[in-house]
């Protein structure tokens, strides 16, 4: 048997593939799906279908390419229609010689939601394991919201309906697989833990311990973000997106040629931490550290060349696969030699102040003026925030700039410092002037015995 | 968190490292450990606690050296009385930052034998994961043989009573982490499955579904080997077996080098495939094909230097830390170019004749004088077998040869032609002049619709 | 810098990346060569030009694939017209910031071949390294028979001016990089050493000790083998060769579903050991060796799907991309299991007889009427061969098979019994039915002190 | 044939493990030494004899834990007396089966150094490498300045006569495998060429165009530095080094906890970027970024325990591995988190200030009060340095700093801002308040158009 697990890093992506005896399926496949055909053909087995819990919007789905390479048939569900593959039915099973797999109609997360769940053959005929999507995480459940406000309460219950009527019935004992582990958008409140089982989230999972009204209010009241990359992952799901191969092959670059390929228009990735970012980086660049690389889609176009700044050249790989998992294919290259290399070629660089939450709050107390911009999620800030700071979420900083005030000194502020300072890049590359990250963010204010209000 | 499996090939043992935030405990580490230390470090977390779940029979137990390495404590079951480490009372838990690891007493397979239940501490207060040792496996249980027959159905009683009364009431819902997959000596039906829960096997586990007087009947009726490496095994296990380090460092050697190390007593072990082995051999060699080299413990001796023979050089490790896994640490070299090279300096060898199942069945329809030796389990054996064969199991074949008739041509069988290479190759070293393996054996034997008895 | 030395199994093909800074350039890459553009990301150069020293005969060259991801320009000699790339001149230059390539012209081996010379710029003006595709290897020369017995003075003649006048006057210190290591069809008799120098060759090399003359002579009187797949590779590397991707994926396959591909005109490759294959193979297969793998092209045509039988499944990626490697892309499916799960099914097989070099002697001695097959080179045979055995080239067996008498035992020898198993393969094939296999050919027969004509 | 190059990082570090048919050698291996039993498993080559060039003054040598695990023998120079191994004689040779080596005496480097010459007895009787030590490396000679000034003519006039004498005459043809490669402390202008031949060197080396006296003279003025961890190199290679095994097993440790080791006198070794550094760093840290790690053993002890801040958790392997390789096991922690971790709980930070080479030029120019702390080698200050700037090598910094004076600003420089950050920290460890990086260094500085003096 296999049940490999492939956690596409950035994206915070979990898909699987799953055999017995020398027949496999793989569910959800990243977009660079090379690696499945390869632990395939490392276990001996043959991938003979592909199953698509949903029509993703926060990654590119790599089935059509996998489905070239290895000839399996792709499945989804009944939205929206795909133009490649096939829809299943609800109920449908597909019989393999050791195990069966059912599809699951599972609406919520989107009406076209499915799960898929595995029964063993040689053992008996319960369901062992199920593939889950976007509708059950670890203490967590999926997004409703995406089919805006007024859809919101019908989708709410109808995921409350396929957790509670159809995933939940399959049995305490089913080991369920989602989609996605903490740190994804598709959740905020997944849990470390990575195994689990629908008994375990039955009984443990917060969501999952409201009845039907409160679960629909729960998830009505919810605020998520809707990036605009979600637009392009859509679309390139729902037709199937374009075959990566080897993937884009961003070339290392002197800065000379760096600069050349800015006066293109191309836009700088700075992924580098962001106390690296703050003592020095070029300007107009976009601070986005390679843990959040994927929060790059709320301000990066599609049809600019990208040209990245790396913490280490040996970050290339992970950097470059991070950004093709969400569509962004125009990278042209990378400073070689890191921004040492710049900074000894003598070109211009640009500053981001960074202060100390002691440092802030001495500021506060002692009157100084300071405007605080907290750019966490309205949840998150409702937890606590700072007296008097201004909310606006990081995505939304580059866009809505015009609304913080250009005149006085601003402490940007989220939850560690990390955030903040993508959010402080945006502001930088608008023309602001006057910005300051605060290191360590309001956890760390909290920490420090600090005052906040809800 | 981190649910690493350590899969010890040969043995088919299973072993995990577990671990949330920056903590980690090990279980029932195997004995070249390098590799949670490496895993540890590739994670970032440190081990704090190593737990065995019993004093192993079938392979050796690194707990010791990793010790050694991590600093982690040891802890164990209170039967036997161990020399290193610590005893576990019932119930005992172990706190950690996020999880909490609970000593459950589950005796049975032996009277110390421990489970560990994980507890997440982020998520809530029930039971998620259980590591069972070798008192549940997928679809099987545990042998309670091991005591000898006055205390089997002592101990079949305490398995049940360990099984339905402290594991399964732990809630279906809980991951089941057992001690070996399939291909262990200890449990002979051992599902290709590898992911369970408790829920599952209480559902679907052909033993769980007996009262408890029919299990205990069925446990006491079971027969399994024990091969006389277990005694060793035992022993270092109770001691702390010696530290391997960086391992046993098997020589490349000539054919000439080998010769010399024959004339100083050593021993071959021929990992080669029984095809590979009939049609040219070093005279004396055991045939001990890869995939079951660890049943070599029935007849290799601990104190003689031993010589190996590989299909391809590439699988010296995984032979070599087969052997250390049983305790064979006295491994002095391997022929190097492997059997092309002795045949190409024209020394000496012997054939092991080979026959298909129509050639024997012909044969035997015909009336010639064929003594039949099936080497498989007496439990196999009853499920059919050729009319007039002789059941010896494999690994008695080498010390009870006399029984087999040394003045007709011996046929000897097995379920598909590798235990029965490996007694053919116990005959031809005490001096048997005709012997045949059939290829196939008792499968294709049957696939080819040829008769059996019960 | 870098100067990675990329060997291709089967083929024993060399070929390189060359950098220094942040340029690089490739060296006659093989056909599956992702692995360039993944050197060159890890190493964080990019490959600006490729360089081909020759129309290779003896693979397929993955230049034109290997430009498609990279964007790097083909360069080649001037013979014969290439559809793709571009054609240097004499002398013409490369220049990267920090090093120069000089392409020489140094025909012989073909009309058009070139070498590549190596100038550090930031050391000085002097060659240090010289890649010499098949002008010269460490210990040998090129084959200059490509052309035929009517040119073969005449590319002799190119061959010696282009090392003496060409490349030994680069001077004594200039390392050498050569296209092919020990083990290749195009030279038999290259060094186990790896490196060396021009000045290396200029003292150690026979070849290069011999005057004009003489060196004519000899390479005239060379017997060289020309398999019928030279003329794939050299229309392949003509046109370019159609892309890889992700390469064949040969499925695994049950002996049921091997059975079917077989009725449909599948040719069976079995690539198991000389020993595995005469113990029990499947009646029709060709018994390919791994090592020897490449003589496959003697007898396999390109246009029958290619079922492989490997000795451990591990083995397919090296399988089949050495398969890739000449150009046999059609590969179906490789049974799984092995061929365990083949005997187990119950499937007929058919076997080959082994005979040992003191057997063979014994039965020659008394009398007995054996016909000896030598299946070596004409030159091996000239160095000494059993009396009275007839000489036919391995990879002419099979269409010569007329020529060897069908009415007496065959026993097939060559200088190890690896060669000889493939040469009785094709004998079983074409119905012969008496045939033996000689374990450790002329070697052992030598070494065990029979005698030999010359 | 095997020569495989183990690159040591952090120390630039060369080994090499060689080896013909199924023997190796080893030459100068590193302390840690299992790759090189790991290589010859994989290889199927066994290690003979273990040669060391030289006591070496830069890095602690495995030889003896490797001869542990391999059997192989050690030998060594005449000087000084080893503690452990054999010395040899000059021209000693070692014979194995299918090459030789000789021991040459070549002193200079040391008076004991030797050099190891390979003959390929396949081919001939010529020498074919030359593994050199620390005479020779690609375009540089080794240090003569270890015996101190008074020794330092004699020991320069043995280099060249071991280098003109014994190695020139091996032949233009011999390939070199030098100790070390660019970014080493024993040679400053080693070429980032990997490859060269004796011939290479005699042409194109400048310090080999220089005769006898020439050669002297310029190697008696030579600036060398001699960091402290040299006499600690020598003690323990003279002894013998302790095994490193599994190696130091540095802990993730939270901030609570590593601040209860700074407590205990533990020492913060930061081996992040000078920027990361720059924006905030725990207070006391000294910032090795992890390309120049080695030169920590300028300042560190070997009696404190240390905690690493690394840039990534990833890069722990590699720092660990590097300060083991010079001695440094005491490795007690490493910041589990990063310092992002650090900031979010919370902890105080202190920051280092710095400046482009536009905004010291504009500083300087308008009569800012600014002293420059050059920390450049004396030899690299006097290719031109900003008027009226301090030199005081990076390494006497945190020794000496009350040569600085503490009560203006300080601009620190280097040649790229990479030492300038390391003697920056060392600064603020002594209670310099007023210190600034200064971002590329004189590079950039010169790069800009800005003056400098000789």
């Amino acid at each position: 048997m296999i049940l490999e697990t492939v956690k596409s890093e950035i994206t915070a992506h979990l898909s699987y593939l799953f055999g017995m005896g020398k027949e496999a399926v793989a569910v959800d496949p990243q977009r660079d799906c090379r690696v499945y055909a390869e632990i395939a053909k490392r276990e001996g087995v043959d991938i003979h279908y592909i199953f698509e819990t949903h029509r993703n919007e926060d990654y590119v789905i790599g089935s059509k390419e996998l489905s070239g390479i290895t000839g399996a048939e792709i499945y989804h569900g009944t939205w929206p229609e795909f133009e490649y593959g096939l829809t299943t039915y609800d109920g449908q099973e597909f019989e393999l010689e050791r195990f069966t797999v059912e599809a699951l109609h599972t609406p919520g997360h989107t009406p076209g939601c499915n799960s898929y769940v595995i029964y063993d053959k040689t053992s008996g005929d319960i369901p062992v394991i199920v593939f889950t999507g976007d509708a059950l995480f670890v203490n967590e459940v999926g997004r409703a919201d995406l089919g805006g406000d007024v859809k919101k309460p019908v989708w709410s219950a109808n995921l409350y309906d396929s957790i509670h009527e159809k995933l939940l019935p399959l049995g305490d004992n089913v080991i369920v697989c989602p989609a996605h582990g903490a740190g994804s958008v598709c959740g905020s409140n997944i849990a470390e833990r990575e195994v689990t089982t629908l008994g375990t989230e039955r009984l443990m999972s917060p969501v999952l311990q409201m009845n039907r009204e409160e679960f629909i209010e729960y998830k009505v009241k919810e605020h998520q973000e809707y990036p605009p990359y979600f637009r392009m992952m859509e679309k390139l799901n729902k037709e199937g997106s374009p075959p990566v191969g080897f993937g884009p092959n961003p070339k290392p670059l002197s800065p000379f040629e760096f600069e050349e390929d800015l006066e293109k228009e191309a836009i700088i990735v700075d992924t580098r931490s962001p106390t690296s970012f703050a003592s020095g980086h070029i300007r107009g660049a976009y601070n986005a550290f390679t843990p959040l690389l994927g929060s790059i889609g709320w301000v990066l176009p599609y049809d600019k060349p990208i040209l990245l700044v790396l913490d280490e050249e040996t970050n290339l790989e992970k950097v470059s696969k991070g950004l093709v998992r969400i569509g962004y294919d125009y990278q042209v290259g990378y400073l070689s030699g890191t921004m040492v290399e710049w900074y000894r070629e003598g070109y211009q660089l640009a500053r981001l102040e960074t202060m100390t939450v002691y440092e802030l709050n001495k500021d506060l107390e002692s009157g100084e003026e300071w405007h605080v911009l907290d750019v966490r999620g309205v949840d998150e800030y409702e937890t606590g925030h700072i007296e008097g700071s201004q909310n606006l979420y990081v995505g939304r900083v580059d866009k809505e700039h015009e609304k913080v005030p250009a005149d006085v000194p601003v402490a940007v502020i989220c939850s560690s410092g990390v955030r903040s300072s993508f959010a402080s890049s945006m502001l930088l590359r608008n023309g602001f002037e006057n910005i300051h990250l605060t290191l360590g963010g309001l956890h760390a204010w909290k920490k420090a015995g600090f005052p906040t209000v809800e």
